[in-house]
């Protein structure tokens, strides 16, 4: 096959999954929205949703025309490639809030009508939620292939740079995307965590204010919340894995196979940087294929349907590669790498490597969901130790997080040496790729989840038969699966492309090693090493005072608006909307701040120490990720469990038990540890990974 | 001065320390103990302590004998060298055993008669308690650098050695002291928590039992656990601090000067060999003339007599070591390190690191102080967070715990750096020699905490007049304190000692370099990092099932002892320290052999992978452990501050309110945070990093 007809396909399968999510969106959008109070609490939370997109977009746009103009002029030497990564910076940043925006738009649709399609059946119901979560999903993709793919063809076109060059033009596109992250899933989790913890707190804090009820005018900054952390959050945290790891490997591709097409039979030097693109691309196919498998019977078991799908489209996409890898790359090779070493190295190796990062992604996600089940070990323990209070709760909790940071480490190190040993680097990087090549369907279940909660919520408030509510709660059910799962993919993905960008950093500022017997590459270790600790400890801080805000604001309303408390009169849901975003926004600026800033100073202190930096803050952060996540999904279910009875020693505990009370602050305390700190660590390692990246060339 | 002379001088300077703590440990002795009621109280709890280390000391002997006979024939090529190793073991091990023996006896005496000194005045009850801490303090540091001191002239004496080999196998006496280490601060922590938790937890599962009451049975082995963990775990701890440091130091001392003594117009080659040893040895006599200096009159404060003994003691010890290091070492020198980079190192640069040390143990101290203390910013937030319910007490404690490790992380990463550059590698091992040469005094400062912790407990149960527990509260304050420094302290010197075997590691296993660009070696550090966490989860699980064992045996004897709830029978106070003392070695079972068979595994795999694991272990284990002990540590006093009464936006809040209920809850989950898990990681650490230094010529 033409190479150059091979990269011009990458572009198209972008626009392919576009056009597709156009469709599904289209269809979910024609869907009947059901009750008139049903499409009314839709319509208030659709409208906050886009409150909170339009007051992040108003100060992004600022943030991104402010480092675009740094970017351009960083480095004085080169104008035309400091340009074109400040281009490429806009263009990763608008694709990825592009993609929030569609995804966020089209899930406070399929909520309401994924209510309404549990009213005739289970089917239809799934159908609706999926699609929704699809459309997420494919333009997560469709974005991140189609605005890599043209500026790769387009800055070939443009220039006579060599290869690497214009790689290393294109890094900017990857920072442009962490950037949106940032806000996205740092300001996302705090926004949905003050909500919920505002609205839960304000009836402790004011007398007479009922908790979870339509009063109370912080429920539907509650319910947007779940939109904006959970779908707008988890869409960009992937964009953001997803191009770095197809960036990274680039990187390092350039450099990795030195034989021209002729003499090597396969398509020379190119290929291995083109290899992550079309990776990508077929990805794209297979989640499109895969989604068609996602069906369910009246009766039937909604995770089985998922599971077909996406074991489906992994398996589909490990074949696929096999052919692709093994057609692409020649068959063997010699690598000189730029310190000297020489190795050798076969098309096979790629592909094992690819396989490797399919299967971490896959364990790690399975091992999320043991910690986390219902029903499993770990969560019955922590239902168990609830009979005895909530301290012996929290500590039954914080145990089960820290043991279930074991098997990721063994599955990401034994990976790392795997990868290694097949394909070098470029394996590490490459494995990530791997892992996130079918992103597309991944992310529909993962959005798939907060839709079918969303459905679920507004069951209830809109008080339809109890057959909804069951067909809702079976969705709902299997998302809370699907979301642990989807949570350690996420975290298993950053740990992988922060690691292939590392060791694209490494190539690009020519660090020689990062040795920690030197006392400044261990300084770095140890302060990236406790980022992730300051960082956790600002988004905490973050929501406790966010919810303070809104705590405020809801008790001003019960006191100014009269008929609030008697139910005649509306609450003002903007002005608690507002609140909670701007209080999102303000309290994402200083570890947003942390998170750029420790790796420039330091970069010019010594490149060597950031190098060190980069190692600490990736091992540190992936285990306290880990930690934060799987204690608080174990800490939810725990409640979960026993909200729906159960026999401990002899004697039943349910809803408004004792042991529920103590289920309930354990869950409270991991709210934020999920939901907006453990999460947020995603994004530190992946953006310091890419800041270091974006400015090896000029610390080389 | 004769070189001889000095090093004959070492262990006369413990023989002395061991002589001054006796004649202490007899003026204790001779103190009046009270009344009967008191009388009995106190020899309960001695008769638990001495339990405890029956049964210690009886799984101990044999642990030690098969590690022993192991170590004995570990290296059939030289089986001279490892029976050396092996009597080192066995040394180090007694040494550690008898301080703490020694330590527990005379605290478990010094308790009760400080309260009936504080029946007649303040500065009576401090010379108890400080007198009964300091005999814990000397026996340390007596008998750490009386031990080393003997089998380094020993081993020198028999054997026709290089300085080299003779230190190798003294580095199983280290190993000897972490073996302890393990046994009293894992054990130890879980026998005081799973008292702890258990007698508190007892009245909430069994109804009609009642919390903290002479009836329970539980209370005892409650006081028992104050002296168990708080003494005799944190004595060991600091013991193999102590003694690794000098190891460490030793070892790199011993390729750091390679001129004969007459062309350096120093002492030549072994210089710096004996110079942490007599750092060490003038640190023991600074250590008694500071706590001459620990006198307080009626009314004053018993901190300020305690500041002044301790920074005393390490203003003196900074002016000391300059004349030491100067005498000591050429005055300038080129030293080629074994991977063959030349560098020159003066004595001054030593004399700097040295004081590198001093000074950042100081500042982690007071560091961890800002946030534990009563009145200060973080606890005060985490009081008023209490208002909001036990979640948002437990979230904002967790914050703190996180944000407390950012300036310790910045000072040891300035430390590295500075020590590296003033001295090399041997700077950073002699930094932690500094940090640890008054542990004589810091040790009796911190073991004063809980003699005045025990005092108080037993004026309570004693029934004596207010003002006496007045003067032991004032006492017992000023404890809480310096527990905390002391904990941030016992920390600090992990790591240093830590960072110190493991440059001897690289040098005796002769490992290239530790370049974490090497799959391996990052695999190795990822795995390193992890470890810290499924360490502490497996205490935090142990403390959890031996707390359950404890409640089942109190619900038996009220069950079972006819009059025990009535109050006219006695509970059996024995059977419950047995419970605790079976659970705590049972547990520690697991965590211990992860610790060292983790390392010996890696190692032979690949020596430079167990370089990544050290670095993994100790970057991650530090934060893990400041994170843990802080959180908790500030939880304890956010309750201690609302029991004393607290205003909280206008409302007043005490012992009994809601924030109080709440508040209990966070100093509960805390409690083996602070106590079992977090101090556990400061003997992983090390443990680790010595179980590499005694395999490294094996695998080198």
């Amino acid at each position: 096959m033409d190479l150059a007809l091979l990269t011009w396909l990458v572009p198209v399968s972008g626009v392919l999954a576009l056009l597709y999510a156009f469709s599904r969106a289209q269809w979910v959008g024609k869907q009947e929205v059901g009750t008139p109070l049903m499409a009314e609490l839709a319509q208030a939370i659709a409208e906050g949703a886009r409150a909170f997109l339009r007051q992040e977009y108003r100060v992004l746009v600022i943030f991104v025309a402010v480092v675009a103009v740094l970017l351009a002029f960083a480095n004085m030497s080169q104008p035309e490639s400091s340009w074109m990564i400040a281009i490429s910076f806009v263009v990763g940043a608008f694709c990825s809030a592009l993609a929030g925006f569609i995804g966020m738009t089209v899930a406070t649709k399929a909520n309401v009508r994924t209510t309404q399609a549990a009213r005739t059946g289970l089917a239809p119901a799934l159908n609706v939620a999926f699609s929704g979560g699809l459309v997420m999903g494919l333009s997560v993709v469709g974005l991140g292939v189609l605005g890599l793919g043209v500026l790769f063809l387009a800055y070939d076109a443009m220039t006579v740079w060599s290869i690497t060059k214009v790689i290393g033009v294109i890094s900017g596109f990857s920072l442009g995307a962490s950037s949106i992250a940032l806000f996205a899933r740092v300001g996302g989790g705090i926004y949905t965590k003050a909500a919920d913890v505002g609205a839960d707190l304000a009836g402790k804090v004011y007398e007479g204010i009922p908790e979870d009820d339509p009063r109370n005018p912080a429920t539907i900054a509650d319910n947007v919340g779940d939109n904006v952390g959970d779908v707008a959050g988890m869409g960009a945290d992937l964009f953001e894995s997803y191009v770095g790891s197809i960036i990274g490997t680039m990187v390092l591709g350039s450099a990795f196979i030195s034989l021209p097409a002729f003499a090597s039979g396969g398509m020379g030097d190119i290929s291995a940087v083109i290899l992550p693109l079309v990776l990508a691309g077929v990805g794209i196919l297979v989640s499109i294929a895969g989604s068609l498998f996602v069906k369910v019977k009246e009766g039937g078991n909604p995770q089985h349907a998922l599971n077909i799908g996406e074991f489906g489209a992994a398996g589909l996409m490990a074949v696929l590669a096999y052919f692709i890898i093994t057609i692409m790359l020649p068959e063997t090779w010699n690598h000189t790498s730029w310190n000297g070493v020489t190795t050798e190295y076969t098309s096979l190796g790629v592909f094992w490597a690819v396989l490797i990062g399919l299967a971490a992604g896959t364990i790690i996600g399975l091992v999320t969901e043991y910690y986390t089940a219902t029903g499993k070990g770990p969560v019955t323990g922590i239902a168990h130790q609830s009979v005895t209070g909530s301290a012996t709760n929290i500590i039954a909790g914080l145990g089960v997080g820290m043991f279930s940071t074991g098997i990721p480490a063994v599955v990401l190190a034994l990976g790392i040496i795997g990868a290694f040993a097949f394909a070098g680097l470029y394996g590490i990087a490459i494995a990530a790729v791997g892992m996130l090549s079918v992103t597309g369907i991944q992310l529909a279940v993962d959005a798939y989840g907060p839709i079918s909660d969303n459905a679920g919520g507004i069951a209830e408030m809109a008080e339809l038969p109890p057959e909804v509510r069951e067909r809702t709660d079976k969705l709902d059910a299997v998302g809370n699966t699907t979301a642990a799962i989807g949570k350690g993919f996420a975290i298993g993905s950053a740990a992988l492309t922060a690691l292939g960008l590392f060791a694209a950093f490494m190539q690009q500022a020519q660090v020689p090693n990062i040795d920690v017997a030197n006392p400044n590459i261990l300084a770095g270790l140890l302060l990236g090493a406790m980022l992730p600790y300051v960082f956790s400890a600002m988004a905490m801080g973050a929501v406790g005072r966010a919810a303070g805000d809104m705590i405020k604001e809801v008790g001003r309303q019960f006191a100014e608006i009269p008929g609030l408390r008697e139910g005649t009169a509306k609450p003002d849901h903007e002005r608690c909307v507002e609140i909670s975003t701007k209080a999102a926004i303000r309290e994402m600026v200083a570890p947003g701040l942390l998170a750029v800033i420790v790796p420039v100073v330091i970069g010019f202190i010594d490149k060597s120490m950031l190098g060190g930096l980069l190692a600490g803050v990736t091992v540190s952060g992936v285990l306290f990720a880990i930690f934060q996540s799987n204690a608080g999904g174990a800490w939810d279910n725990a409640k979960k469990m026993i909200e729906s009875g159960i026999m401990i020693d002899g004697t039943q505990h349910g809803k408004g038990s004792e042991a529920h009370k103590a289920a309930v602050v354990g869950d409270t305390v991991g709210d934020p540890l999920k939901d907006t700190s453990g999460p947020s660590l995603n994004i530190l390692i992946k953006l310091i990974a890419v800041v270091a990246l974006v400015i090896a060339p000029l610390i080389a």
